[in-house]
């Protein structure tokens, strides 16, 4: 951030009065501009024991599979925001979403949070943002294309936790990218 | 938003390609500015069946009771964030967190995130957003006095969840404020 988004004059970093962190602050019209996470929010799409993943067609990490998920917008709801993203880029419509795995990704100021749901049918494609939209058996799931920690966490508790039949919802801090070579630790 | 923080040069608002919504977007350098809901973190701090809530020294809601909260910062986890501002308003230590409540208030784009806590010690005092600190019964719960919806409907599900020993992690949409006069309802 280089100018005041207010009055278009410089801004400076520093930490204002009464504050602990530097922020933002304009020396013409003194507004201090916050910078908070992000909230990303998506759904885990589930028929019949199998579920629904998209290969993303965008960067970052194209090419790659993920749960349908993206920006919350202002206005909405968690759950309006994770069943959108889920019609935009899967084209489906689910039901009974449920609370499922919070992450906190630190590292980059997000939160990524999930709903566990039932696909309402099999009428899903590729929207703008996806290659091809697919569903898969546990024994199928492309681990090592995934593309993203939060993604391959909440199918993995998934498929724990069904084994109980008791989904607890889950809040984790996880990284923002899977380490290189975890698999040689 | 009226100026490009990147080149400070007039921003218009409109549909950009591939978009659904109006963004304020820069002509000049073509920036994209989202927006997106803030989330806000904090605890329900217990001490043997009492509640910890701090009387407001600052706007909005000056005078009125709340449970530490506030603005979720970059680089951190939502329960960093809870402890950072219980520490900050409560000047409180508290052990055990556990996600409890999170509320969509999509009418101002905010989330609210409360974890039920143990107080670490009886060691706490106001903090420089709060005009006093102290521990309620249920009976004792200012209810009318309260500053937001999102603390009382945390207080309220506590005091019925403590009956069965079961806290169910709870997402529910909440108004801003509450409807005036909803007694006479």
């Amino acid at each position: 951030m280089k100018f005041c988004n207010q009055c278009g004059h410089a801004v400076s970093e520093r930490i204002p009065e009464g504050d602990s962190r530097l922020r933002f602050v304009c020396d013409h019209c003194a507004v201090i501009h916050y910078q908070n996470p992000r909230v990303i929010a998506g759904t885990l799409p589930i028929h019949k024991g199998r579920v629904l993943l998209c290969r993303r067609a965008i960067e970052p990490r194209k090419g790659f599979w993920t749960l349908p998920a993206g920006f919350m917008e202002n206005f909405e709801t968690l759950e309006q925001a994770a069943l959108r993203e889920t019609l935009e880029e899967a084209c489906a419509r689910v039901r009974q979403p449920t609370l499922y795995t919070l992450f906190d990704i630190a590292q980059i100021s997000q939160v990524h949070v999930f709903f566990r749901a039932e696909l309402a049918d099999l009428d899903f494609s590729a929207g703008e943002e996806s290659l091809e939209v697919q569903l898969f058996e546990e024994s199928e799931i492309p681990w090592a294309d995934l593309a993203f920690p939060t993604v391959a966490r909440t199918l993995k508790h998934y498929f724990a936790d069904r084994q109980s039949g008791i989904f607890p919802v889950r809040n984790e801090e996880l990284p923002a990218h899977r380490p290189l070579f975890e698999g040689n630790t």
